[in-house]
């Protein structure tokens, strides 16, 4: 996979997916932490919301790894997670899909990473 | 101050001030909190509100040293920063509270902190 190529509209669609699983996802987490910023009604709950926000950053700062020769697996990960559907990639080669998808379904079929 | 004795009377005073400073920090704290939240409208609003939890966070963890070795002075800068009141301190013995006072308003003509 090091070695797959992205033409330019590839990359377009790529930076587009990638964008808008980002903000997907991180619009989730902001849901959580205002239900957790409202409901916190003691130092401690701040500090769960603290402990929450840095296990979270550290995750996405992990997951959203943008270089070409990631993609396919970072994208593989946002499907099989749900941040992503394989429609929001269309317009990359069909070899390209049909890669990130297999990685998606095995490792849905095989619980990786759950 | 190291040597200060705390009678038991004294103790039991001191912890429950201690603890509504302590409070009423957070209580503080908690609103920012909630206010960044609200108005966090993309995920680099996320991420300043986790900034700016880790530096609270720090700040309290090293601001409330519950040793009786440290009281003295860590009363006098909750009075200082406005989270305690001489009041809350009433029934410890007049030296105790005279020299936090006198640190107290040392650290506000001097701006020492700020």
């Amino acid at each position: 996979m090091n070695g797959t190529k992205w033409s330019k509209t590839e990359k377009q669609i790529a930076r587009q997916a990638y964008e808008a699983a980002y903000t997907r996802e991180c619009a989730e987490i902001g849901k959580t932490v205002r239900k957790m910023a409202a409901t916190a009604s003691d130092p401690s709950g701040l500090w769960e919301l603290h402990d929450y926000l840095t296990k979270r950053r550290r995750e996405i700062d992990e997951k959203y790894d943008y270089r070409y020769s990631q993609l396919t697996l970072v994208f593989a990960r946002l499907i099989y997670e749900g941040w992503l559907k394989p429609e929001d990639l269309a317009g990359i080669s069909k070899d390209k899909l049909q890669e990130i998808c297999r990685i998606a379904e095995f490792a849905s079929s095989s619980q990786c990473g759950q």
